[in-house]
Parts: C-alpha cells; structure tokens; sequence
C-alpha cells in the first residue's frame, strides 16, 4: 500500500486489529472517507523513510479526523421552517442537499391609482414647466418604491380625474389584476374626496380616518375581498400611510413580519409639543455626537417630502403623550443604516450654498460619509455647539460694536470652550429683487418706501442680524418695512419668494439670486466661517472635511455659485483657551 | 366678491389697506395662491349672514395661513448629494422638482466560476443522487446572492475541473464581461489548488491567505485591472471571504459603503477559546431573554453550512484575543433582524423532531414568530435555562431511582425555581440498525459483540442517560462497547452514521429511523416534556407555542414521523414553590 503526499493533506489508513492498513490513495480535507476506511491519519504524523515504506508516528483510532455524514444536514431534518426569507446560504444548502425547487410565497402585485384634476405626469410635460394649477403627480413613486422594497410588484395605472364614476371604473379594472390597490389622494372627508363613497360601492369601508399626525386621511377598506388603501394627498402623509399600513400588510400576504427598523435611544435636542390622542410620528436628523445620539425634528409639515429626504429616523408620540421636553432620550427608528449615521459630520448653523459643494465633495471622497447640514440660523448653530447637537456651525455674525464676524459670538455663546473659526468663504450679501429690479430698490432705505413688500430671515439668522444693523445706520426702525415679520429659512426660500411675486425684496447672498435668476443689489461682504469646537476639530470626518474645503474642486464648485470669495478658506482662528 | 363654502376648506381673501377684498372662488389646502391674494382665511372664522354677505371675524394679515413656495424645494437647491441611495421620497421629489432623469451608478457586473473536479450540477444529476465522490456545487449561490443584495448583478460560468490551463481560459473570458471575478475553490496552497497560479499568469496577486478563521485560503489579485477574489471552498469560509472583501468591493464601486450590519452587546453563553493572531468569526444563536440578548456559539466548522443559516448574528474575536470567557458582553452583528430575534422563542435541550414540526407551525401562525431551537441534549438545557440562556428545555432524563421522567432532574438543576413540565409527546426510543438489521441486534446486550460498532450520543443526552441505564440493567460496562465515544448530537446524526455504514448501531427515536430508511429494535418508551419555567411560561410566543402543541395540526404532523404518543401532550405539571 502506499501513500500520496501533497503539503497540508492527509492520507487515509483503516485500523485493522493492532496493525494499521494504509489505504492506496491521498484524501484532501472535506473528502468523503473511501470504503474501508475508517480513520483519518493528518500527513504531518507519519515518516517516508523510503518509497515502499510508511511510519505512523501516533497511535490512530477509528473515527479519527472524521466528521459526521450528519455533522451538518442528515436525511429527515428540517432544512428550513415555513416562512423563511431565503438567502444565499439557505440556498445553498438547499441545492446542496439536491433540493433544486421550493414553494415560495407568490409576490403581492399592487396597483396604484393616482387621482386629481391637478395631476400632470412628468414625461407629459416634455421638459415643460407644469401650468399654474399643475401638479406632477409624483406621489405615486412613494407607493412603487415601498412595494418593491417589501417583496411585491406594482404598477401605476392612468391617472383619473376627481370623478366618482371614473374613480370606480379604474378600482374595478385595478382589482382584476392586483392583491392590493392602492388609491392615491381624495382619502380625506373633503368635498372634493370621492376615495370612500367610490370604495364604499365595491366593497366596506373598515376604517376611514386613523389617529396619526400626519397621516390622518387614511382609509382602509376591502373590496371584491380585496386590501384597498386610500392614501393621502400629501406626499408625507402618503408616505407614512404606506409604512403604517401598506408594509405589513405586504409582510402578512408573503407570511413574514415585517422588517423592525433598528432603533437607537436618542437625546431630543428640542422641546417637540404634541397634541396627545394621537400618534404624530416625527421625521427627524440623528446624528452620533460624541458618545450619544442627538435627534433632531425636522419640518412637521406634511407636504414638505425634503423632510423625509433628509430624514435619518421617526420619532413617535404616543397618543398618551403631550410630546416631549428637549433633552428626553427617545427611541428612534433608523431610516438609514446606523453606519451612515455614524459617519456623518453633523451640521447646524447658518444656511450657505457652499455647504451643499462641500457635502457633495465628501460623498465623493468618503464613501458612506456625508455632511448632515440644518440650516438653523448662526446664532441657533452656535447653541447647538453649546448643548452638543452638532459638530460645527456655519455662522456668519456681525459684531456691531467692532465690525468683526463671530468671534464675540462664539465666546459669549461658547463660555470657557476652545473653538475652531474656520474660514469656508468671503461672500456677498445684497437685496434680491426682481430681474429688472422694477421697484428701483438701490439699498436698505428704500425698503421702507410704502408697498415694498420685504421677506425677512428668521430671528438668529446672520443675515437677519445683518439687516438689523443696516437698519439701525439708515435709521429705521423695523417696523417701517412691510413684511419685517414674515420669515424664511434659507435664502433659496427668501429667493423663490421674491422669484414667486410673494416679496418684492429680501436680504440674502448673490449666489441665492443667480440660482433664482432673480437681480442682485450688493450691501455687504461677509465672512462665512465653520465653528469646530477642537473637540470635534480632528474626528476624521471632519479633517476630510477642512482637506476638502482647501481643495480646488471646492474652489471651482463656489466660484460657480457667484458671490464668493475663496482668499481667506482654510484660515483658522482659534477661540478660547485650550 | 363671492366666497363658495365647503367643510374643511379654506376660502381666499385680499387684505388691502384696512378693508379686506374677498376673492371670488374657494381654494383647498395645498393650492396655489391665486394672483392678487395674499392671505388665506380659515372658513372657520367667517360669518355668512346672507347669501351675498361675508363676515370676517378675526383680523388677516398678509401671508397668514400661507406657506412659502420656497418651504420644501427651491430653486438651486442641492436635492441630493453625490452616492446616494435612491429610496421612494428621493425619487418622488425628484420628479416633483421636474427631474426625470438622474445618472446613477451602474450595477456592478460580477461572474463566478466553479472549479473542481468532484463539481456537479444540481441540474446535470436530473433528479439522481450524486455518485461517491461528486459533490452538488452550492457556493456560487453564495456568490450570486451577496451580489444581487448589495446592487450588483452575478452570472455563473460553466464549472471548470482542476487544470490550471482550463482555469485560465475562463477566467480570461469572465474577464471579458465582468467587473469583477470570483474563483470558486482552488484558492488554498495545496497540490490540487491552482487559482493563484492561474492569477498570476493574468496579473498579480495581491493577497494570498488572510488572518481570518474562517476565510484564510483567501486570493485577493488585479487581473487586466480588474479586482479577482479566490473564494476558498469550504462553504463557511466562502461565505465569510465574499462577505469581508466582496461587499466593501461591490460597494466600493457603486460610490457607497457597505450597509453596517446592526449591533447588539449580548452576553455569552459559554466560554470561546480562540488561537489569538486571528480575527475569528463565530456564527451565533442570539436571544433575547427577559431584557437582555444571549449569544451562544454554533459549530465552528468551516463545512458546516447550516451554521450560517442558523446563525442570528456574528461574533468577532479579535485578533488580540485568545478568546472570551462565558458570561462576557460581546457585540453582534445581526444577519437577522432584531425584530425577528427579539420575538424568537429560544430553546436549547434534547433535540426532538416534533420541535421541527412546532417550529413550522408557529411561523405560519405568528408571523416573524420563530422557535430557535439548539440541540445540546436534555441536561445542557436545563443548565442553559439555569443559567437564563433560554425559554424552554426539551428534556427526557431518566431517574434511574425512581423510572420517572424530568421532574428529579429539574429540581435539582433548577433549584429554588417555579417550572412548568408540559409533555410534548410519549416516544420510542430503540436501536438504530441498518435495514434487515444484518447484525442480529436484538437489544443493548448485543452491543457489546465482538465487531459491532456503536455510535453514541454526547454526554448528557437523554438517550445517553438511557443506554447508561439500560447496559447497567444488562450488567454491562460502557468500555465493553466498541465505540461508546463516539459522539453523534442528534438523533438523525447517529441515524446518518449508521446508513453510511459507519456503525452498526445507535440509540435514538424511532422517527429518525423511518426518516433514514433504518430498521428499529425498541427498547423503551419516554416521556418528552419542554421545560419551561414560570417566568417565561406567559409570553406570548410561548403561550403561542404551547396552544399549537395542543392543536390538530401538531397532532397530525407528529403521527407522520413515526414512534410517538401524543396522548399525554399538553399536561403540565409544575415543579418548584410559586
């Protein structure tokens, strides 16, 4: 008998009495045990002291070095119980164990109506802008998505009119081909909302109005036996009605649970009132600040889908609950993964266009890491330091008393904390006014002038600070400008404002009118700087995130904007003591 | 000027000066301001006395009850950054700003081609079970399925036998269509393995082996610049390179990174001894008992594929770390979610094919629901139960004092302890041989004949407890049998061996009998009850369990195995103070 050799193989021999009885051929690890054979010998135990001859150096006992043929699936057991999403090892070991075909749960297929007088599909359009009246009927992807994402298929149908009869006929045609029907828009009590009465006729209404915030026009109904869901008009509502509602109903008709978000407890950086009876689920940024969490809410409002964009996670309010006092710790459910999270660089503070470049640039660089910006105004972004929300702010403050930027902000609002200044830009700020500037608008006095119409930044903005100031050298008092109260976020809004006709003038910087093709008026040029507490400063994020701001691609990205000064980017002034 | 009323809706007025111009239709939340108005009065807050008079009872200023246009998307504004992952809002606001079209990453295009000679395809046996020495080809699903699930596409060459010339042609022609190769098997450093080799000829190898445990015979190689994996073949180890390398790479090229998996601190069930040098990856069984998750090690070997599917999460041990002692908070990473665990029954105790048939009841009754079931024999469970490790313990120890069943053991590992004895079902247990029972057995008297080799269950097993029981009625001592230490862990484990031909005899059910098509010498009848102590007797997924256990359908399904009594199943006795 003889054995093959090869590095890290064994042979095999059958123990036979006391003597040992080598088998003819070399067995490689995973090998199936040739017949006869009883026992494994491991190559480095024996000798070769000449061709014919092999030496067993240790004793050898029968099932030595064997595994099990039942070691991992015998005959009789069960591979996989009913209800089981079917992965990559799942299937392997099916095809491994010859099983070539399983029954599985059939897809759901959904079929989504959209409904409105005001709906225009986008490939309608033709790359026109839709009419005044218009909607892009955009709510229906919300449906598509969520149905794809939950192990069904969907299809849109044609979009019907706000009549009840052409509402009916396309459920009836809907129901013939779908598990589930969703009905977009009209599911409120409005009298314009067919929704109900239509699903009323071909089936029962179970429920028609559900106690969430937002999300409220929801019905549930079944007809022809049928799951029929009316979803709301607006897109957040809409969306939160599918989740609640759609995603485990899809997870019941294919056997599953549906899939838990994962949860982290999380600091309210805010009070968040509610109005209790209710359950108002919060759209909102989380963000990993130091050793914690920090949610965020965003926007309440249910047309505002941004806020679902920007989302990282839902903040429930229990109906028993009158909201929660900032600093509460929250479950919050993720809606992105908790390493996105992770790796985001939180940001909140003052809105700059030139944000959205460095945020874009890091994406490119820092695969998975991201720029997680709220545009809170200067002085908020500077508390938000303060109570540990974030790890900059974008400020842009004047001093009054001396004409610096934010230095005497950051120690008052940042007592005994050493804090970064980190110069992202110089820009112009200016009066947006109408292209052809009709009201003649040359500076802040003529604000003032009666049917002026200005939109404001809200209080703590620095351009709202900047205002005040400009104010106060022309020597009017605020109230003499039309619109002093009404306030806007950013100076996009301030922008889309005055591009609307809603304001005739409002303060804000030059790449905000480029972007709006809206005339400019110059004022000021100020200095935008990033506010790192040196906490934060050398977080790795955050030093790609200063490399990148001292890199051409930045500069080119900012030049484009307009308005912008890039001779002072990078410049760090450090405030407080270290 | 004219108002038109409906519930729920608004209706438009024009401040001007201090009078107050009524527009001359009713709008609806959510439309656009017609021109001229610039305000919106709540229905609610007017009086209409008479047909052709309106009274507004609160003062209107401008801008109240509107909404800027600017508040959710403004022109110019960033709407997503660079690499980001496109969910239903991301689309629906996409197309509600206008935007059809976006450029997005393309899929990555991966190809992996089997090697090895023993390869057959499931498809190519036509139903036949493989001949000896041909072994189903399994992994590239593996493959096919981590690509499909991280946004890459995946194609399967032909099977390629272990020639280094054959090897290099595919993978010349793979290189042709792919973005990225998998070579399947091969990747070791052994005689028969020839993927580095072959890779080299190509290109450059760049990794040969990884310090992970499993995954070390790893190839990472740049072939005509593109990235090459040498997955090794063990079906474990596979899994675990494609998931180490493979992953980040996929997501590498889609400009993202690899979804965290999510992360819970659980406590060890027992202690993990691991060499240090490596990075060990453990498949693990998690559970959640009372507030805290439990993890518990499955079987390390790198063959055994059912560990993956089994596995709830994963466990690392760093390289740093020879290992962790029992009872250690260790961090697990989840291949399930958290959802599903936290609503898993967990057993742990004598393996018993009626739990499969109640697993499979209970996930189609309670979806999401699951009984994760570990098979360390009757006496291990008690101890885990003991120790808070599971809900519930299959056990059927015999008290050879007394003939009866459970009770003495439960009160003397579970000391102090209120817990519920509910009978699963009576069993047969009996002598496993091979069919016509070609060695005469009779019973455990014969086992101890010259030349008749016995497979035996672990050590404290129920059925161990019973041979030891038995052989010492016959007056036998255990060394008297050829093979006592060989050790099966579960009933069709020593039901495979003995079908293999790898021992003549072995204890177990005589259901794992029929399941392997074995001949079956009764010896005893048992009493199977699931341990369960009072504290988890009420939660829901085992007040669930137990109800199905009662239920016509366990019934039926049970009688199909073979050897069981359901008559006593559903008594309780309770053992221990209240």
């Amino acid at each position: 008998a003889a054995a093959f050799l090869g590095d890290a193989n064994f042979f095999k021999g059958r123990v036979a009495g006391g003597g040992v009885e080598v088998a003819d051929s070399l067995i490689r690890t995973g090998d199936p045990l040739p017949a006869g054979a009883d026992a494994v010998v491991m190559i480095e135990e024996i000798e070769h002291p000449a061709a014919d001859v092999i030496e067993i150096r240790a004793a050898a006992a029968p099932g030595q070095h064997v595994r099990l043929v039942g070691e991992d699936v015998a005959a009789g057991e069960m591979l996989l119980p009913a209800g089981w999403r079917l992965r990559g090892p799942d299937l392997a070991v099916l095809v491994a164990a010859g099983v070539g075909e399983v029954a599985v749960s059939r897809r759901p297929h959904v079929v989504i109506i959209p409904t409105g007088d005001e709906l225009v599909g986008l490939a309608d359009l033709a790359g026109d802008a839709p009419a005044a009246g218009q909607v892009i009927e955009s709510n229906s992807l919300l449906a598509v998505n969520l149905a794809a994402a939950n192990g069904a298929t969907a299809a849109v149908a044609a979009t019907v009119p706000d009549q009840p009869d052409l509402i009916e006929a396309a459920l009836r045609e809907a129901l013939q081909a779908a598990d589930v029907v969703v009905v977009s828009a009209g599911s409120s009590a409005g009298a314009g909302d067919h929704a109900a009465a239509v699903m009323s006729r071909l089936g029962e209404v179970v429920v028609h109005g559900v106690a969430t915030r937002p999300g409220k026009p929801t019905i549930l109904a079944v007809c022809e036996n049928k799951p029929v869901l009316g979803m709301p008009g607006y897109p957040v509502s809409a969306w939160l009605s599918l989740d609640n509602f759609l995603r485990p109903l899809l997870a019941r008709l294919l056997g599953t649970a549906p899939r838990a978000r994962e949860v982290v407890q999380a600091r309210l950086a805010r009070r968040v009132p509610s109005p209790g009876g209710v359950r108002e689920f919060l759209r909102a940024r989380v963000g990993r600040i130091g050793d914690e969490y920090v949610v965020s809410p965003l926007s309440r409002g249910a047309g505002v889908l941004t806020s679902l964009v920007q989302a990282d996670g839902l903040v429930e309010v229990p109906e028993d609950r009158e909201g929660y006092d900032a600093g509460t710790m929250v479950p919050v459910g993720l809606l992105r993964s908790r390493g996105e999270i992770d790796r985001a660089v939180v940001h909140i503070g003052s809105h700059d266009l030139a944000l959205d470049v460095l945020a874009d640039l890091l994406r490119r660089a820092e695969p998975g890491g991201s720029l997680s910006s709220t545009n809170a105004g200067s002085q908020a972004g500077l508390g938000a330091l303060a109570r540990g929300e974030a790890h900059l702010a974008g400020t842009h403050l004047l001093d009054p008393a001396t004409g610096g930027y934010n230095e005497a902000y950051v120690r008052r609002l940042l007592p005994g904390r050493r804090v970064a200044l980190f110069c992202l830009a110089l820009r112009q700020q200016g009066l947006l006014v109408a292209p052809g500037n009709p009201r003649g608008i040359t500076g802040v006095a003529d604000l003032a002038r009666r049917g002026v119409r200005y939109i404001n930044r809200q209080r703590g903005a620095g351009t709202r600070v900047l205002l005040d100031y400009l104010l106060r050298g022309a020597g009017l008092a605020p109230d003499r400008l039309t619109g002093y109260r009404r306030e806007a976020y950013t100076h996009l809004a301030v922008a889309a404002e005055v591009a609307a006709g809603g304001a005739d003038a409002g303060l804000g910087i030059r790449a905000a009118a480029e972007a709006a093709g809206l005339d400019f008026v110059p004022v000021a040029e100020e200095r935008y700087e990033l506010a790192i507490p040196a906490e934060h400063y050398e977080l790795r994020m955050v030093a790609a995130l200063r490399a990148i701001a001292v890199g051409d691609a930045f500069r080119r990205g900012v030049d484009k904007l307009g308005g912008y000064d890039t001779s002072c980017t990078g410049e760090v002034r450090w405030v407080g003591e270290g």
